[in-house]
């Protein structure tokens, strides 16, 4: 049997072959039942899901498993959590093949293992061919808030510094390549991993750490106009200070793309105290997933609710948010 | 705007539309950030998750929307647990209409109300037309474990006695009708319901409830045939026991189904010990959804592994696990 098939999805015969053989060892559950018991070692929790429709399911530097590891891991890490648990449910087209299923279900293990957290529920429903794209994935996970954290735009303060952990565009390039079967020389990989490793140095740091956002659909542009929306103020950032690599440039160029609206899988951005913000970036650079950590900008108080852009020429620009869609199914 | 666009999923100004229009006022969410914050009353928990991939998206009895809110709910009241939180994840074909997303949706706030449950996150994605089939939605759930309580099929000891919360078979007659534009008189409905009040009912009657499950996919058969594999005791049922509802009988004959592989959506099977049957049963039916809750069998030691069922006229069956696919996306 090297393919899917609707009995997968049953509850039968098959569906527990499936889970007893290929999802069970990845994900180390004993696999009885439907709902997990975990514990957690404190009453108040983030909670969180995304679904993963990303195509195609395998791009430079990553996959559809370890994204929707990561994806769901980096939403917990920016709400000032611990990542702990995670479900994953499996909406799979009639005659996927197993192998990439196989490849798929590692990778998320390995991604979990990265990340330090466990896989401990799980869902498969398979769908009739030409009713899905292969392969969705929806994950959620729990994971518990340090004590006095409180990540909210509300806490964003004039004087504030702006905080990049690392250079935007690479996992909206690599997935746009792979799809148009484009190639760069050096090829531009997905930044596709888990941030809460990051996250702890920075809370080692300081815990005065007002807002952590992670700018993946819609880019840094959208991320950061979120943030200046729902704070009230006004976020003012330094074209020249962004992290862009230079491949990522280049393929902007040709595509006629805005790096800032391209969508990020590995990095986060951070508005903390002024007098904490040197101090962060120079520890986040010591950490493998924040070498090219950067201060941004810096927080005013008006235009309320905009993004200006310093340019490189020295002109200014009103950022706004993603309008229509730029990238289909980046994540 | 009265249909789905692409743009609805891309992270920018349309997405924050549907966001603050549609979702944030059904389930009553600030919809700041990816991650809800939660309190947990008590740091052992149950988390699942689910997939809900039905076809039709509207059935007689329900919708796709109340469907993913009850079995998930169902999926940790059957735990032990009391649901409290869910997540919701869309995906969404491009051109899907917004009035049915709306009556989707409302249908899902409703659900969540009825099982006093609250829906704290969710995530939007939308695929190209022709790349799913309409609409999937996954929920996941948190439930706090009641003290002192352990379902699972270990507990399940010789002698017990196995409780049928009500009739077998609507939710997947119903929804075969609907997709074959068969209509019964009187109209079989799907049992689509939160069986969290039920449990809670239980619970009062006696603490030790040994093991529970909602038999969905795979119907009754496939459910009894896990425990007693999980216990590796043999479950004895008897045919005349089993409340199956006379239309659900003739639609079953007609379409050539065996109503104990039916799916499932608002009932459940229990096990405890043989003193306790009587009284589990009589609460039961005191409850708007155990009316027809029923003793069905008793517990045995052997054959290991095997459910047997005592035929009205006087045989008796194996009861293997469903093979391959009877009824493909019944939920």
């Amino acid at each position: 049997m090297d393919k899917i098939l609707l009995g997968h999805g049953s509850g039968g015969k098959l569906m527990h072959a499936l889970i007893n053989e290929h999802f069970s060892p990845a994900f180390g559950n004993t696999g009885s039942g439907d709902s997990a018991v975990i514990t957690v070692p404190s009453k108040r929790l983030a909670y969180t899901t995304d679904s993963y429709v990303v195509s195609p399911l395998f791009f430079p530097g990553g996959n559809i498993g370890d994204l929707a590891v990561c994806g769901t891991v980096n939403d917990l890490a920016v709400a000032g959590a611990e990542p702990l648990y995670l479900t994953a449910g499996f909406i799979i087209e009639e005659g996927f093949p197993l192998s990439e299923l196989q490849r798929i279900v590692r990778s998320m293990a390995e991604s979990a293992a990265a990340a330090g957290v466990r896989i401990v529920a799980g869902d498969t429903k398979v769908v009739n061919r030409g009713k899905a794209d292969g392969l969705f994935i929806n994950t959620s996970g729990i994971g518990v808030l340090r004590e006095g954290v409180d990540i909210t735009p509300m806490n964003i303060r004039p004087g504030d510094a702006v905080i990049i952990s690392g250079e935007i565009g690479n996992h909206g390039v690599a997935v746009l390549a792979e799809r148009n079967s484009l190639t760069f020389d050096p090829p531009v990989l997905s930044d596709t991993r888990p941030l809460n490793g990051l996250v702890r140095e920075m809370f080692e740091v300081t815990e005065h750490i007002g807002f952590m956002r992670d700018p993946t659909r819609g880019g840094l542009a959208t991320t950061l106009k979120e943030a200046a929306l729902e704070s009230g103020l006004c976020i003012r950032i330094r074209e020249s200070a962004i992290p862009v690599p230079p491949p990522v440039k280049g393929a902007c160029g040709l595509l006629g793309l805005d790096p800032l609206y391209v969508a990020n899988e590995g990095i986060l951005i951070a508005v903390a105290a002024a007098d904490a913000g040197e101090r962060l970036v120079n520890a986040m650079r010591k950490h493998p997933h924040g070498r090219q950590a950067a201060l941004i900008g810096t927080v005013a108080t008006s235009p309320a609710g905009a993004v200006l852009l310093e340019t490189e020429i020295g002109g200014s620009r009103i950022i706004d948010m993603l309008q229509g869609e730029q990238l289909p199914r980046i994540c």
